[in-house]
C-alpha cells in the first residue's frame, strides 16, 4: 500500500505510523495516506468493554466496529498488526471520570492491562471515496471542519451505555443525493448510508447555522442537507457513563490503518 | 406480518411462537412462517459473553448477530419484542461442560439471571431468499439436511473462543454460480456470500461424499459446490470451551423473529 501525502512525499501507513511513534507527527491525518481507511479510537476498561462493544453491535451506523484489541493489547492485530495504539496515533485525549485531563502524543504512561482499544470508521475514509467519484463537500471547499449536530433519535441502549445519536450534516445538490446515497452505501464499516435526508427539524435540529461540534457551512438553493450518523455518537456516548479513564483520539488526528478502502466495499 | 404455513393455515410469528410455548409445536421450523428470519440461538453465561460477541463480531459471516438479549432477560428485544426465548422455541439443546444433558421443550429450569442469548442469522432464511429468486436447492429436492464439513479455515479467535469454520455446501449450475452469490451478498446478516466456490480441497475438505454433519448430497455434471459459512460454527467453537452451561436450539429448532427477511437486505 503506497499513497500520497499532500506535499507529494510516498509514504506507506507503517511510515506515517512511525513518525507519529517517534513524536515526529503530531498534526491532524486528513487527507493523508489516502488509499486506506482511518479510525477512530476509544480505550475503555475491561468492565465497560463488553457492554460497549455491544452498543457498537446495536448501533452500527455511528458506530461500525473496524477492530478491537484483546485484553490488554495494544495491538490491532487486524486492522494493523504491526501497530501500537499506545504511540501510532498523532495526538491522543485523555479523560477521568469524563473531564479532560491530557493530550499527550502518547499513552504509554496511562496504559495498563485492563484496556481495550476499540477502532470505529471514520468519516475521513467515506469522504475520500465520495471525493473520488467526483463529488463535492461544503466544509472540505469551505477549509473548516463538518458540522455536526445531536439529533433526537435515540441510538438503541446497551447496558450502561446510552444516548442520542450525533449526525454530521453534508449540503449536496438535489441531482446527487442519489449517487450520494448509492456511494456511501457501499461502505457500511465507515457509517454507510445516511441516515436522514432533507428535513432537519423532523431529527431534532432546530437550526443547521448552530451545529454542536464543527462548522457550520452554508446550504445553497437547489442543495439537500443530507445527514450521516458520525462517530462522535460513541465517544458522547462513552463519556456521559464519566467511566474512570477513557482515551480517544484527539479530533481529527485518527489512527491510519492498513485497510485498503476498496477492500471495506459491501459486497 | 402474515405468512401462511405449509398446511395452508396462515399463522403470524406471534402465533407460531404462542403454540411452542405451550408445547404444542415441538417439531422443526424448515419452511414455516416463511416471510420472516428465523435465527439460531446460542446462551452462555455472563463471563463468556464479551469473548463470544466479540468472536462473532470478527467472524460475521459464520457467525452474523441478529440480536442480544440484556444481561438475565430472556427477551430478544429487536427481533421480536414479545417473545421469551425461555419457551418460544419448539426444542432446545442443555450442554454441561460440552456434554448433552437434557433437550427440553422450555428451558425455564434452566434461566438464571447471568445468562445472556444471542440470536445469529440462519440459513433457512438464506435458502428463502434464493428459492424466491427461482433457484433450486438440491437437498430440498432429496429432502434431506444440508452437507456441512469443517474446514483448513480458521476463523479469528477471540479470548477463549478459536476454531475453523464449518461451511454448508450447495451444488449449483455453472451458469447460475453469479446468480447465487449476488443474491446471498445482499444478505450479510444470514451468512451473506459464499467463502469459497468449486475447489473443496483448497479448504481442507477431502471428500464431499463425506460431510461432518447432514446428509451428502449428489454434485451433478456442469455443477460446482458453493460454500457458505454455516451457523454451526459459533456452536462448534462455543462446546469446544466446554462451558459450565450452554444451550441452544435443537438442530432445525430455529427461534422464528419479528424480522421481515426483506429488511435484512443490505443497501
Amino acid at each position: 500500500m503506497i499513497a500520497t501525502q499532500p506535499t507529494g512525499m510516498v509514504m506507506t501507513p507503517a511510515e506515517a505510523r512511525a513518525q507519529m511513534r517517534r513524536g515526529e507527527w503530531s498534526a491532524d491525518t486528513a487527507g493523508v495516506v489516502p488509499g486506506v481507511a482511518q479510525a477512530n479510537l476509544v480505550v475503555l476498561t475491561k468492565d465497560l468493554a463488553y457492554d460497549f462493544l455491544l452498543f457498537c453491535m446495536r448501533n452500527p451506523k455511528p458506530c461500525p466496529v473496524l477492530d478491537v484489541t484483546e485484553l490488554g493489547s495494544p495491538v490491532p492485530s487486524f486492522a494493523a498488526p504491526g501497530a501500537d495504539l499506545r504511540t501510532d496515533l498523532p495526538r491522543y485525549r485523555v479523560y477521568r471520570h469524563g473531564e479532560l485531563i491530557d493530550e499527550p502524543l502518547s499513552i504509554e504512561s496511562y496504559w495498563t492491562d485492563d484496556l481495550v482499544g476499540f477502532l470505529l470508521g471514520c468519516s475521513f475514509t467515506f469522504e475520500h471515496v465520495m471525493i473520488e467519484a467526483g463529488m463535492k463537500l461544503r466544509h472540505l471547499e469551505c477549509g473548516c471542519m463538518v458540522p455536526m449536530y445531536r439529533t433526537s433519535m435515540q441510538c438503541r441502549s446497551a447496558g450502561v451505555f446510552h444516548g442520542p445519536m450525533v449526525v454530521s450534516m453534508r449540503p449536496i445538490p438535489g441531482g446527487e443525493v442519489a449517487k450520494a446515497v448509492q456511494i456511501s452505501a457501499r461502505f457500511p464499516a465507515v457509517h454507510g448510508a445516511p441516515v436522514h435526508v432533507g428535513a432537519p427539524e423532523a431529527i431534532g435540529i432546530a437550526d443547521l447555522a448552530f451545529p454542536d461540534w464543527g462548522n457550520p457551512v452554508p446550504v445553497r438553493s437547489g442543495e439537500v442537507p443530507m445527514f450521516w450518523a458520525c462517530g462522535v455518537t460513541p465517544q458522547a456516548v462513552a463519556m456521559a457513563v464519566k467511566p474512570p479513564l477513557m482515551i480517544t483520539h484527539a479530533p481529527g488526528h485518527m489512527f491510519v490503518t492498513d485497510i485498503p478502502i476498496p477492500s471495506l466495499a459491501a459486497s
